[in-house]
Order: C-alpha cells, then structure tokens, then sequence
C-alpha cells in the first residue's frame, strides 16, 4: 500500500492527523468533537487499561461506577471548582421525545423539561463526594480508594483526535481518608504509578512535578503531573494527581468520627489519565513510515508474511508457516498470518508498518530451502536472515530490545531537547526550537501569566528532582531556588 | 452482624431491594433512575465482562467505541427504530452553562444552544450505521465483527437497581455481513454465546427462543431472547440478539459491491446483554441470609476467619492461617483473612453469607491442636470439619460442587415451575402461582395482546426446542403448530 501521509518535517500537527486515521486508530464522528475510536486504536486502548488497572489494584484500589448525569447545582458547592468545570459542558434538559405535528420527524417534546438540568459528567468529584457522604461516619470506613472507568465530556472548541476531544474515556480515581499526610502520600503514590506505567509500558519518558496555583485543577490545594516531550518539541501532561484537602468534604459536608471521637471533614484526591495517552503514545515514537508500538502495547506483536509467486507455494509455505506462528503464540506473541492473496507482500509490508507491528517475519521459497527466515524490526526497519530454528529466540529478544530502544531514543531526544537557559532573550530563541527549558522563576502568578501571554510557554511543573540553586528570575530578575520547566504545549 | 433483611416469602420485591443495597452491590443516587454499583456489585460485574469479552473475541469479535451522542435527526432514518426508542431519552439542548446574573450560581447560557439537539445513545445502531456507511465499500471490508462496551440511557419512569435503570451499562454487538445467510448464522450464534454464558459462568438456566412480532427490537426482521425464570416465578428476558436485515443499511445507505459486482444494501445484526444481568444472577440463586453466588463470578472465593478469646492467639492463628491462604491463592482462588479485631465471628459469619462468598473456613486454637478446619459452604450452610491437609483439596472440589448444585438447583426449580394446559382459566390459575407456562396460541398480535390486557402475562418466546404439536390456540381455540412460552415478567 502506499502510505501517503505527510512528513513531520513538512507539517507535524497533519502527519500525526493523518496517521491516526490512516493506521485506523480513530476517525472523527458526525457528532462535533467526538470521536470514533477504531478497533485496532481500541485494542491498544484495551492493553493500557488492563495494565493500568492492574497496577491500581497492586495499590489497593477497587473499581466502583457512579452516574454519567450530575445536578447542575452541585458544580456551584465547590467555589474553584465551578470555576473551572462547569461552563463548557453538555447540558440535557429534556427527558422526552415526540413525534412532530407535521408527522416528518422528531421534535423535543417542551412538557418534558426536567426541573433541573443535569449535566454530563466532566469529572465526578461533584457527584462522588455527595455520595461518600453516605459512606463515611467514622474513621473505620476509610480509607476510600475507589477508581472509575467512564466516559466524559468537556464541550471543547478546538479539538483534535486523541489529544483533546468532547467525549473522551478515562479512569478517575477518587480517594477518601481520616489525615492530610495519607492523603498527600496517595497523592504522590500515584503519580508514581503513573510514571511507572508511561515509562515501563509506553516506553515515553516523563517529568514528575507539582503545578503552579494558576495551572491546578479547579477545587485542588496541589497538582502533580508527569509531563512527557513530543517529537515536535511540545510538552503533553500526560495524567495528573491532585490532593483536594477538605475542600470537597466541607462542599459536601462529608465528617467522620476520628478515633480521638472528635468530628472531622474528610480528606481527598483524585487523579486521571485518558485516551489522551493514545496521543502521547502515537507522537512519542511514530515516524514518517508510521506507528511505532512499544512491544508492550502492541495488538499484534508478530506478523508473518509469506513470499510467494504461485498459489500452490502459498499451502507449502503455510506447512513452516502454522507450527512456527503456533510456537511464537505460546511463549505469548500475538502473531497475525497474513496470507491474503489480493495484496503483493510490498502492499502488506507498508500496512504493517503503518500500524507499528513490532516485528516482522518473511518467508519464501528459497528460505525454504536454506531453512532460513527474514526478520524484520520495526522501529530502527532493519532486516536480517536467521536461521529458522533461531527464529522464535530471535523474535523474544527482539521485542525487549526494541521496548528499550524506543525509550531510550525518547529519552535521548528529550536531553537532546531539554535546555537551560537564564536569559529572557535566549528563552524565545529555544522556545522556537521547541522542547523543554529549566529556567528560573520568582514564584509569582504575574511573571508566569505574562510569559505566557508574550511566548506562549506555561510553567509547564515544578519537577520534583530538581536541585536547589539559586538563580533570579528570567523575566523580574526576582530570586529564585530552583529552575522550573517551561515549554509551548499541547 | 445482624442481616435484616425482609424475607422472600413474606415481599420478594423488597427482598431484592434491601439485598442489592445491603450486601454493597448497589444503590440509588441522588439523580433519578441512575444507580451508584459499589465496589463489590461491581467487582462481579468486572467479572462478568471479562468472561463474555473472552467469548466474543473467541467468536471473532473485536471492541471499539463509538459517541455517546447521537444527532436527533438520526432517529427518524429508520422508521420502527423511532418508534420503539427515540422518546423516553435524554436529551442534549445546550453546551454550556455561566454564573448567574445574581452572583449565587450557574444558569444554564441560553446563546449556547445547539443547532441540532443529541441525544445521549438509547443504542447505538443508527450512530453506528452512519459511520458503517464510510467504512463499508465493498465485500471485502465484510464482515465487521464489532463489539462496544459502555453505558446508555433510557427515560425509564420506574426504576428498579439493576434490573430498571435510566442509565445502565452494557455491551452491544453491531456486526455487518454480505448476505442475509451469513447474518442470520451471527444472531443465532450469539444468542447461544449468551446461553453458554448464562449457563455455565451465573448457573442461571435459560430458554432460547424467538419473540413475536410485537416484541421484536424497533427495526429488526426478527429478535432472540434468552428467558430466565426467577424465584418469584417472573420471567427475566436476560439478552437479546437481533436480525435486522437491511433496513439500517437502507436507512444509512450502506451498500457494497458484491463479489458479483452488483451493488447492495448490507445485512445487520446486533446484540447485547447488560448490568441486568446481575439483577438475574441475584434473583436466580440468593436466600434469605443474602446472596448466593457462582464460584465463577464471586470476587472472594474464600473467607478465612480465625476463632480466638485473646489477641496472642490471633497472630498464634495467623500463622497456620497464612501459609494456608498462600496455597489456595497459588490454585488461582481469590481469598480474603478477615482478621478484624472490631467485631465477633458470628458477626463476621452473618456478613460473608449476606455477600455469598462460596466457602468459608473457620479455624480456633482446638482446631490448632487437632489439625483441623472448619469448612462451611454458603449454598446449602453446611459445614463439617476436615484435617487441617485436606483443606485446599476439599475447597477446590467445593467450588464446583458449588457452581453445579446451584444450577442443579435454578434447573429443579424451573422444571417445578413450569407448567403446560389447554385452558384458559386453567392457565389464569396457574398465573397466580407463576413460572413458565407453555400453551397454545394462533400467531396473531389480537390474541397475544389480549392475553397480555386480562392476565398480564407476555408470550416469552418461541423456544426453539419446541417440538411440533398440533393444537388449538388458548384463547381463540384457532389451530396452534406447537406451544410458546407464557410467564409475566420483569
């Protein structure tokens, strides 16, 4: 097949749009904003959940399901959190349909107005914490570490496939406990977990840090996030992990009996990732041929491709073919035969790389008769003739390898990418370069939000590893204690 | 603890209410209609979907998702999907919301009113369909085998945990075929997917059939149901897969070219099962102490509890106990020490019944000194003592005896409820006392509705296993072919 995607050198932001439809990981819907996320972009979805949710369960979270509807008025409980959330949202105000007068269609049926909207969920603090409510009377009950799998929807103006959409899947997880310093270190617990999954599974290296006031989720005392570089020099969050304080409790007014028997409101978090992942996943290591899937995430790790010219060939072919697929599923390999006979193997090997099938197998006649077979590695294309009983060896390295080589080519390119800088001048010079930049900062709201307006970078965290020194602030020349990190981002 | 719950015989519907809420399956929320599943309702149902995800990809299938919302318009296209399904929806209006001019809230902002209003999905064919159309070119591109995971929403005015709920969570199959035959083949296979399902995993013995006319899905050629007989004596239609020919097809103009280069319109199916599932799986099996669950589907297979006066004797307990819980652990069964030191055992006894956790071991200081367990089973209460060695042995045979007997058990209790007349105060009689009733009737929609007005009784299905027998219907004495299947029903 010929690929036909444009390269990130001419234009990144379509070579990743173009990608995402052409490898059929998503497409637009009819309906504004959200999207259709295709099979083989759910398979990978599948394989991020399923390790996600195992890592939440290792900490000791259970899943529970609340409403997709939340009152209206329980967005304004929360003073910060009104302000953040509840405006750009879905708002159902009818329960009912009826037949139009003029017997061509549908129309809202008026007397059917519910006495308050409900709104879709954009995040669930809201509705959570109302029901804990009913949970919690003493210190016995907590804590509360409950995650959730859901749909939600931000009416989002702008949006783009993956990386910020109306409708998007995610896990919230929400927890409930009887002391601050339990809550902070589930905080940080999990933003660890996070790391661990983007950099052990998705193979993208990421910065921990803690947000600034101004860039904290709205009704949250702190934010951490992990913060992951883009190939074309931008910064993605890539999850974050808020601590809420009592701020949801007293909106709620969840208390508990402490066991000193004193009443207490109780403290939160909640953190997230989403389908977002799906786009840091695909502009991490993809290139101009196509995705590039870590080994880990991949739906199919093998494709086996056999060379031939007549049909006949095709059966002795399949005879090597079946046991060497068969012996490759059991050490765990998901192996895909693509024996179709309308497309030329050039057409199949542009597809499979296309889609970032981790490695490749071809066999033709004369590998028959040298007992030989072709592998080939997606992520660096190379290719190379083994001998077929070291084919399955060969195939098990080789998935560790490229899951390492794809992180520390991410790794380096993030080095490559990370500068330092502390002069104002200097700073909008990297800044059209893109990637990151350690610069120091004096703490204030003012300074950050007037970079912002005049290059557009944010603060984008305050890394948790970085050292002390100190420095004055690239804009005020006010004293600084330690660099934070800058960047333009998505 | 104290269990509390209402007995079956003397309110059977307050049974399951009180059940569901206080063995922390589920519970109302604040928003009507929509339900709260709490960790362990949704632990069951975490496994439940694992199990029929298994079985779909084993049938070929594949997940993907696609938009919450669906452009109203989309409703009308096919003209019987209307009727059954567009009016009792949710219904999108606006897409954002401001403070209010007094200051004290937010108000939903008229000027952002949608052009046209979506409705959050009821069932996802038409949305679907519109996007099938795009994928969809020519026989190649069939068959699409597809399954999405979510929740949806339907108006319903009364509301029941699981069993009835405004939102809900569920899976629907939306598969795509180039001829009728091949389409016909997928509704059938499904439907016995799901009787395997039912079957074997939740115990619950079904009976496969075909609805009638009258309570076919809104725009299928033909429904299959499997029914459920609950204790009660109601009927439980637990899933649905549907024949629906072209019409979606022709309401979305999907057509494909043949083989024979010809243009045609493509044959549908869908399918699905839902969380009411686990209102069938509650009903079928559960006892006045609680639930019953299926080794196969519980969270905890097995609760250790140790029996001690002093608490040097439970860490004396714990260490026969652990190594105990290791090895079970190690034969793949998820158990759970409750060591709590808060509560008595009767307590905790009383507890582990009402959450139905298939087996329980219990072990003292005498059954130290003796080598001993007790081991008590929560479908039939008994329990016995064993040498401490054969513990884990007798636990593994227990769970299948478990699984077995309480389907050996829902299958007595079905033969014993149903029933067979020619007469239709006969079977008026028989009504009072529930079950299945199999009788004759004509075949035409007057009669079954009329039955329906004075008994409150619905033809179930048309078992497929039915054998041909001439006879004349119930109620108009017209001739009968063989008999269908009769029940009132949830």
């Amino acid at each position: 097949m010929s690929k036909g995607i444009t390269s990130r050198a001419e234009n990144y932001s379509q070579w990743y749009n173009e990608l995402v439809v052409k490898a059929d990981l998503a497409d637009n819907s009819v309906v504004r904003g959200c999207m259709v996320i295709k099979p083989y972009g759910y398979a990978i979805w599948e394989k991020m959940q399923a390790q996600l949710d195992k890592m939440f369960k290792e900490t000791g979270h259970v899943n529970a399901y609340f409403p997709l509807f939340i009152p209206k008025s329980f967005f304004s409980r929360e003073a910060s959190h009104v302000e953040g959330f509840a405006k750009e949202c879905a708002v159902v105000t009818h329960y009912r349909l009826k037949n139009s007068s003029d017997g061509k269609g549908i129309v809202v049926d008026s007397d059917a107005r519910l006495e308050e909207e409900l709104i879709v969920r954009p995040t669930s603090e809201t509705i959570i914490w109302n029901t804990y409510k009913d949970w919690i009377q003493s210190y016995r009950d907590l804590p509360i570490l409950i995650n959730q799998w859901a749909n939600v929807v931000r009416w989002e103006m702008r949006t783009r496939l993956f990386l910020r959409t109306a409708e998007f899947l995610w896990q919230e997880g929400h927890t409930a406990h009887a002391d601050k310093e339990e809550a902070l270190a589930e905080t940080v617990k999990m933003i660890n977990v996070y790391a661990d999954f983007l950099e052990k599974y998705m193979a993208v290296p990421v910065i921990k840090g803690r947000k600034t006031e101004k860039e904290r989720f709205a009704g949250a005392l702190d934010t951490y996030s992990i913060e992951a570089l883009m190939q074309d020099g931008k910064a993605l969050q890539a999850g974050t992990s808020h601590f809420l304080g009592q701020n949801f409790a007293k909106a709620f007014d969840v208390k508990f009996a402490t066991r000193q028997g004193t009443l207490d409101y109780v403290w939160a978090t909640s953190w997230g990732v989403s389908t977002r992942l799906m786009g840091a996943l695909i502009m991490a290591h993809s290139d101009d041929n196509g995705l590039v899937l870590p080994p880990k995430l991949a739906p199919i790790h093998v494709v086996i491709v056999p060379i031939y010219q007549k049909t006949e060939q095709l059966a002795q072919l399949a005879e090597t073919i079946l046991p060497l697929k068969k012996e490759l599923e059991s050490k765990g390999w998901t192996v895909k035969f693509d024996d179709r006979d309308t497309v030329k193997p050039g057409f199949k090997f542009a597809e499979h790389e296309l889609k970032g099938i981790p490695v490749r197998i071809a066999i033709g006649p004369r590998d028959m008769e040298n007992g030989t077979v072709e592998i080939a590695r997606r992520d660096t294309l190379e290719k190379k003739v083994y001998p077929m009983n070291e084919a399955v060896e060969r195939v098990t390295c080789l998935m560790d390898e490229i899951q390492e080589n794809i992180f520390r080519k991410a790794k380096e390119f993030r080095k490559a990418n990370t500068r330092q800088t502390d002069s104002y001048d200097e700073f909008k010079e990297m800044l059209e370069k893109g990637g990151f930049i350690m610069a120091h900062w004096d703490g204030t709201g003012e300074t950050e939000e007037r970079i912002k307006e005049e290059t557009k970078a944010t603060i984008r965290c305050l890394p948790l590893d970085a050292s002390e020194e100190t420095g004055k602030c690239l804009l005020t020349g006010k004293p600084s204690q330690r660099r934070v990190l800058f960047a333009r981002s998505y």
